[in-house]
């Protein structure tokens, strides 16, 4: 890198996988680096959900984008949220925090804003129901979790009560999974004699999902294996349910057969659907892309956008071969963005291979020893599967001393069904209803 | 304790160190207790800005107050904000989280509710300059001090950088001198080779203090040391200062001479005085006794209230002796309270002894290695006090694992300046500004 020369600027919207595996591709190469994220912090989300069940700290799970890439000379970081992208002039617009503007040229973009939660058009479910998509979610969740207990606890009557203790999860996917679970095994042990008036153990879970199955992606027979799992935790299933109704007192759901119902639940946690955030809709107007019906951007086998080599998409935001929204696509496609860009900064002339995602399987977390795996055709479940759980998410976590706090977390959890993260704040901590994450 | 009796009913307000000690001393009397407190958490308040400045988690330093309690089997704990006491009918009044109200009947009250963070008369402050005395503040400031360097970073002018990278402290007791320890640490160190644009290490922290000089209630030789450390640490003092306003852009403060200055600064905390809470004054106003300027409320040398030998008052809202609010006088005053309750309830007729507060001495952390620390006659300072804190610290951490905890956050952040902690919420994470806090 030549100092007298102007580098090639990479401007990289979004600071989680898919981002940081772009900027470290880049590592080598003589640009000048500007990674955008409205969080100071890169997000470990697979671990998400145990930040919000009291296990893990938000350190554990979150670092600073600038303290993981101190390393990077050649890139910046920026607390921002990318506002709008001017592909003419080349250049990103961004709000500061403090509400303040900034303009960043680029020579080349990468898009890994990710998703945020979406309530399918029904925005005003998201005061009552929070998604888990931030820290600030998170921990809103667990003030929502514990406190409903304490409720429960000074409750007016039985009615009352029975409403504080019922938690009604709205999606089957992992997060819906994984909350259900938590909140069994809270209920059922870490809670254990604390409380004098209810029994916590008796806290019912519901799960409503609109599929046939929790855990699709798993294929039936994993899908088939964790519902079991799941039912002898005590958690209710109530599949081929869409919930059209949420309120401070709970949901309403449309069976198959049109009929429906009322659960009364204070605790509604959302994790059913996901959107694009502005931002998205923003680039496919200025370049004339098409979304996706959630937003997603579709782009070249490369990661282009068609007509605009400058421009690439990767991660949960990009729309290719109808790849699922997982940490390992987000990881490969940021990695392939950042690798094509280094080639092209190198003058290589060579068109690259089109983009393929190489399948190192999925898991999900369920309980206490059970978790189930899917690599390849090796499908694992219980124990077995919550080993290699254990392995990928240590492996894949970032940091030593993460990985040394999650272990050490996770064997008194484990042991002890003690959780040390269970001090939640007064103030909600979220963000308001209806204001966009996009991570 | 025979069944068919009921057993004398014991309401202890607030689950700070007083509370705690309280119920404790209780443990194997036949009572039932009930631990009111508008959080579900006891807190180890001294540990308080090792949670802002990121070293600790909300966890290491807040446990669940019933799980604290679980084998107290005569204890029950209740979220709730004790509004009145009707000492006619001997009830507590209190507000649930969601609004509804309680009413807990007692034969004996012990009050140790503490005080909160006091603007005198100026509670507009509150807005621009969070004070520290709950986990809410600790997140709230967290946020501040980690977001004010990412704010220098895309500041438009140098103006506006040196704002954000001025750090404005009011108040020269144990916690402004702890937390401008801590900022100074973070600059200095923990930020280091992160920013590309500012120079984190450049950061000032001034601290405003209207006595003449830090740490007064340790002696003039030790808070002599003190200032010292402070300046070689780069903190700038001003001594003999009043701040007069606060502001989003700063602080304006008047010294002796009524010579008024202002000084520009984003980032404004406040641990300036404290105030009773208004349940102190709703009790005061119901027993006809009258509190000291700051609310406290006075007592009789065994710590009831005259006239009201079935009240107790403990903690920083009592006054006795000009005592000082600290965390020792708090466990000292509320284990009597507890203890001469007893007695009283094992029929013991004898006039219990008056409360005596026993010194065990006092100490102030200033940055790795440098604490002051004063045992009676013993002065300590430097590195042989930095070791006095840390076991003292140690000693009265509660919990085996939180004292692990505490002691591998702090071998980390000794040995390399990093903090895990640093991950901070997008929403303010604090109670709105002017709302009480009692703890």
């Amino acid at each position: 890198m030549q100092d007298h020369v102007t580098p090639r600027r990479v401007v990289i919207l979004g600071g989680g996988f898919a981002g940081l595996f772009a900027a470290r591709a880049l590592r080598h190469s003589p640009v000048a680096v500007t990674v955008v994220d409205r969080q100071a912090h890169h997000l470990f989300q697979p671990l998400l959900y145990q930040c919000s069940s009291g296990i893990l700290s938000e350190g554990q799970i979150a670092q600073p984008l600038r303290k993981v890439l101190r390393r990077h000379h050649n890139v910046d970081c920026v607390l921002a949220d990318a506002t709008d992208v001017d592909v003419k002039a080349q250049l990103v617009h961004a709000r500061r925090p403090d509400g303040g503007t900034l303009e960043l040229p680029y020579d080349d973009l990468i898009v890994a804003v990710g998703m945020r939660q979406s309530y399918f058009g029904h925005d005003e479910f998201a005061a009552y129901a929070p998604g888990m998509k931030t820290l600030d979610d998170a921990l809103d969740i667990r003030r929502r979790i514990y406190r409903a207990f304490e409720m429960a606890e000074t409750a007016e009557d039985d009615d009352e009560r029975r409403r504080w203790l019922t938690f009604a999860l709205v999606g089957g996917g992992p997060t819906g999974v994984e909350l259900a679970g938590q909140i069994r095994e809270i209920a059922g042990h870490t809670l254990d004699r604390e409380f004098r008036t209810i029994d916590a153990e008796a806290a019912r879970v519901l799960l409503f999902e609109g599929s046939d199955e929790v855990l699709g992606a798993f294929g039936p027979a994993l899908a088939r294996r964790a519902a079991r799992t799941l039912r002898s935790l005590g958690v209710e299933l109530h599949m081929g349910t869409i919930v059209t109704d949420v309120d401070a007192d709970g949901v309403s759901v449309r069976d198959r057969n049109g009929a429906v119902s009322r659960f009364a639940a204070r605790t509604v946690l959302w994790t059913a659907g996901v959107e694009a955030p502005p931002i998205a809709g923003a680039l496919a107007r200025a370049t004339g892309v098409e979304q996706d019906r959630a937003g997603r951007i579709p782009v070249e086998p490369d990661l282009t956008l068609a007509g605009h080599p400058e421009i690439r998409v990767t991660g949960d935001v990009m729309s290719l071969n109808r790849l699922p929204g997982l940490a390992e696509v987000a990881m490969q496609s940021g990695a392939y963005a950042g690798r094509a860009l280094r080639h092209a900064v190198e003058g290589r002339t060579k068109r690259p291979k089109p983009f393929k995602y190489r399948d190192l399987g999925s898991a999900a977390y369920i309980c206490r020893g059970r978790a189930v795996v899917k690599v390849g055709r090796l499908h694992l479940s219980g124990v077995l599967g919550w080993f290699v759980w254990l392995f990928i998410h240590l492996a894949f976590l970032t940091g030593f001393r993460s990985r040394l706090g999650a272990v050490l977390s996770w064997a008194v959890t484990f042991a002890t069904s003690s959780r040390r993260e269970r001090a939640f704040l007064s103030s909600k901590g979220g963000p308001p209803p209806g204001a966009g994450e996009s991570r």
